[in-house]
């Protein structure tokens, strides 16, 4: 599982590359909030230009609710997008 | 058709729900780039807040390019939800 926050898009595409690369056969790339446009930016970085055998396997979006300090509560939408080498 | 950009998440819930209460089956929410976690959100809301009989169908992601005025090419990531009302 990769989580996918404020790093520049290329430290998230490594980190995928590199779980494929150590055997993986799924990966999951998970981000919240604004972060859900640089995890579609990192699989299709991945995709398209380092690892042409791997593709999208399923995408799923949700709600979260997130708890502050103070007690207030707050949803953010979240997305797991499941990525596999193909067969 | 809905095509998220940099309104407001309630102005994209209304769009889909009226096309939902105009009578289509299924609605496509497309956005680009950042406006892809409004994206997510209009379709989180108005599946949790707004129309409980109504789901997620389909999510693709992909990369379109853009060209400027000046032929500079650049990618940039894209996302379409295609929600559906119940059987």
């Amino acid at each position: 599982m990769i989580y996918v926050g404020n790093k520049p898009v290329m430290s998230y595409v490594l980190a995928v590359v590199t779980q494929f690369n150590n055997g993986f056969d799924d990966v999951v790339i998970k981000a919240r909030g604004r972060a859900i446009s640089r995890a579609v930016d990192t699989a299709e970085v991945v995709k398209n230009k380092f690892m042409p055998n791997v593709e999208i396997k399923d995408i799923k979006i949700g709600t979260e609710v997130i708890e502050s300090e103070g007690g207030d509560k707050a949803n953010v939408s979240s997305m797991e997008i499941t990525m596999k080498t193909k067969a």
